[in-house]
């Protein structure tokens, strides 16, 4: 019997194969380390449009929310990619963090030693790279109402909106001070408030929450495009970026390619604590479905395993097995295991999705 | 008597250090080329609020739309951070965007070989780096209504609305297949069709313009946070990209960082064509006021240089002297010339704002 649950969700594209290397390291803590999960798996994207006609059933729905943690491998593919806005195999994925109000994604940068050649910056700039952007995930423009196409005169006019509430914004600018504070008590706050209202109250907020919480923690304030700039310049002066859902989703994603890997990054989406008190959560690798590679065997399992490492940490309090479990990938890179992705210009020979998964896993045995 | 007609706000902070230089241009080309300005000059900004308690009054609004070109220096500053929002520096700029509707703003990214270096980038992923964003520049979220602060039951909320239409997609594409054609024939257009519906209008808009009149360009999409991974990966696969106004304030400035220094680049801004045939246009260094060095004669005036070489260009049809201007930055940086912002860790004596404006007329000369 254990006490701890998990959600499978593979998906669409590579999810299923880069799943299929994450299950081997699950079953090695259960019958190595004795540490069990009750795992259920489902469909999730294109994977459940194609069996049910939506790209998440209400029973997936109903499931994701009573399980400990939900792990999610890609959705979406160029099969659907000329569906209906409503069944597209991202609104699952949006059902999900909404549904279960996960308002806290969690995206590392980190760079690998052994891998910091494959960044397309100079090796001092990103050697040693370890900054987090928390970004609010489930309010902002991507959910916010109005939004839809009309006609309005003989013209079609596209509409969204952007808005955040003020417990929305302190709901993540707490999240973004307990994280610095078991990191390097550092948070970098981003927005446009120098055009944006929204952003204004973001800022006004934030500011708020640190003086009556958290004056321990260094809090500076940045436009989110000279936040771009700074991360392409000089990533390092980094540790906590805090920033709302859209200008998240293009800094998180510039942040990941500093690091010249998008293979490697995990992510986790965070909501409040249920009765258990471990929070709502839900793990995935940052990169996409690839639809291109699918079924090849030249994924790289690494950022799906290095999601479950996230997990242990945030949803199950096991934070040594997942300092453990990081420490096997960075053995295993060390030791010059490469994907396909990972090829450099020196050549080799490429090992498959299976081959790195076992890899990690005879290398956490070791 | 000129026929050419130029409007100078040199704004706040180094705005009007780095003006001055770029007078002494002016002033070259009538001298010695008899290609004459007929000049005026006036406040916006900080400046502006000083003297008149508004970031732009409405005299020099209506002298910028009678003039063929504005040239502005930078606004902005430490002393008007607290600034009620309707009279911030930055709402004179945009004034001057929205009553000139200048919908098309042209962001170059281009890498001097002898500035290489400069990038925390690899020399091979960014030198010969040439590339334009096109970020429509008057509407969406920084424009659309509704927009402010209110509460709701006990909580503050804050609101932005992100309208495009049809006609304002439709121009914004034009412009940048028209600038596509003049390049290197290719247009990539970047928006969030996955999860925003003014996304999804904006590229079944810049569709429909490619496919009845711009056939001959080549044209491909991306979602704009994959455009920001790509931008850091690998810049070159580039030619034209054409975005909104959000995405283009952060994906311009991503782009302006990768050639290492921001002191280097232009920018223009063009509406549609006036009774003489000129578009309606404002050129301005990408580079903000830069208060920590105001007065110290440390500005780098190449940008604000460079701009007004695209206005040679753009504005006056004069694309040789353009050319030969930008040849004479490219010949002073090859020679060595260095202000403080470019001077590297192999260390050398940075000459001032007024040495590189003097070497780079000198240059011109030559
Ligand atoms: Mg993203
Ligand atoms: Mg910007």
């Amino acid at each position: 019997m254990t006490d701890r649950s998990l959600l499978i969700l593979p998906g669409d594209g590579i999810g299923p194969e880069v799943m299929a290397e994450v299950r081997k390291v699950i079953d090695w803590f259960g019958s190595a380390q004795g540490i069990t999960f009750d795992v259920s798996e489902d469909l999730v994207g294109g994977a459940a449009y194609d069996a049910h006609g939506v790209p998440l059933t209400d029973a997936t729905m109903a499931k994701a929310q009573e399980v400990d943690a939900v792990l999610l491998g890609a959705v979406g593919g160029p099969a659907y990619d000329d569906l209906d806005f409503s069944v597209k195999p991202e609104r699952g994925l949006l059902r999900l963090r909404k549904e279960m109000d996960l308002y806290a994604n969690l995206r590392p940068a980190q760079c690998f030693d052994a891998l910091a050649d494959f960044s397309s910056l100079k090796r001092e700039v990103v050697s040693g790279l370890d900054i987090m952007i928390l970004r609010e995930l489930t309010s902002g423009v991507y959910f916010g109402e109005p939004r839809g196409i009309h006609t309005e005169g003989n013209e079609r006019v596209g509409i969204n909106t952007q808005r955040y509430t003020e417990g929305e914004i302190a709901r993540a600018a707490r999240s973004a001070f307990e994280l610095a504070r078991r990191r390097n008590n550092k948070v970098c706050s981003m927005e446009k408030a120098n055009v944006m209202e929204s952003g204004i109250l973001w800022r006004d907020v934030v500011n708020e929450i640190h003086a009556a919480e958290y004056g321990d923690v260094e809090l500076s304030h940045m436009y989110a495009d000279n936040g771009a700039m700074q991360l392409v310049r000089a990533p390092k002066q980094f540790d906590v970026i805090l920033t709302d859902n859209l200008f998240g989703d293009i800094l998180s994603d510039c942040a990941a390619m500093l690091t010249g890997s998008l293979g490697m990054l995990p992510s986790a989406s965070l909501g409040a604590p249920m009765a258990n008190g471990r929070p709502k959560a839900m793990y995935e690798p940052v990169h996409g479905s690839a639809p291109d590679i699918t079924g090849q065997g030249k994924a790289n399992p690494i950022a799906c395993i290095l999601s479950f490492a996230m997990a242990l940490r945030y949803s199950f309090d096991l934070g040594d097995e997942a300092t453990r479990l990081e420490r096997a990938v960075e053995g295993v890179l060390a030791d010059g295991a490469r994907t396909a992705d990972l090829m450099g210009p020196e050549g080799g020979t490429p090992i498959s999705t299976s081959e790195m998964g076992d890899a990690i896993v005879a290398k956490l045995a070791s």
